[in-house]
């Protein structure tokens, strides 16, 4: 239940049409919360039913016109409540964590492949949080200028910092991944050598 | 699809009732693919369906008879390719990281608890996989005795420490979170103070 509280947070930032909202999340949200775009559509639809978020009609160009989605008071509430509840920690579903726990079974040349693949991506993800944490500090990611233009000034320090923190800890995580893999490769080379 | 594959691996230490299967299931895989008892029976009537495991029937007592399953050829051929087939790097879908981006919405009581949590989830955690890990490197756990029992002797090595990696890299990464509490911890304290 996690995406349709994405949305409301992204609205909160200020009116968007399912394609905007779809893109921002993907630049954010979709960082933590992975979700591909027609379940967003599909999330945006029923939260429209719930009457938590409201859909104006504009005009696009001449002749067609665009639905902007914006938060109701409800949809501030719902998010509200959501972020005010304490999650309970989520259990661990990690297909190659459970794998390498057999890779006794597989070729070197495979279990090689696979710390090289984990490593690359976690580098890949680990440059991508440390620039998204600098664009943060430095204002620069649209969301966040819109976030920051009607929100009060108090309120500045604690949004940026939080996500700043949200976005660091994926690096750190990244770090611990890259590591893993690092001594896995080492393990591998170990036994087949 | 991790889950079946898992239930082959443990079957591949040998054959076990449903009951002994689940029991296993929850003191190993459990630990890096959590899945619930029910859908532990229905992906084992599915592989069974396969013909990738077979039931026996064997007695229980004198009156009841108990069915014990176990790897057909198909199913350590499907174990095999499962392990030797490189395994994409997953999506991310963390509810309590998406929350603590917006974390400037929520009071800081419900912050602070939220990191207490988080802290102790992992504290918990990271002592139960420095357990395992001691268990796996003194053969003490059952399932890896069994596997042990019937695995030619050069792979003895390869079979614990892969094992120990893995619970080795999630005690890691149980130290990364701790670490991100503490420091949510500092920066509530320092918001709020």
């Amino acid at each position: 239940m996690s995406l349709r509280h994405a949305l409301l947070a992204l609205l909160e930032a200020g009116p968007m049409t399912g394609y905007e909202l779809a893109k921002q999340f993907d630049q954010s949200a979709d960082r933590v919360w992975h979700a591909p775009h027609p379940q967003i559509y599909t999330e945006l639809r029923k939260l429209e039913g719930e009457e938590l978020v409201a859909a104006d009609e504009q005009p696009r160009g001449t002749k067609a016109v665009k639905r902007a989605y914006r938060l109701t008071p409800a949809g501030e509430g719902e998010l509200r409540r959501w972020v005010s509840e304490v999650e309970a920690p989520a259990a661990v579903r990690d297909a190659v964590y459970l794998k390498a726990t057999y890779f006794e079974y597989a070729e070197p040349d495979v279990v090689r492949r696979q710390f090289e693949l984990h490593r690359a991506h976690h580098q890949e993800q680990l440059q991508r949080w440390e620039r998204h944490v600098a664009q943060l500090r430095a204002h620069e990611t649209e969301l966040l200028q819109r976030r920051l233009a009607h929100a009060p000034e108090a309120d500045h320090e604690a949004i940026v910092a939080y996500k700043v923190h949200v976005y660091q800890g994926m690096a750190e995580r990244a770090r611990t991944e890259i590591a893993w893999a690092e001594r896995g490769l080492e393990l591998v080379k170990k036994l087949s050598g």
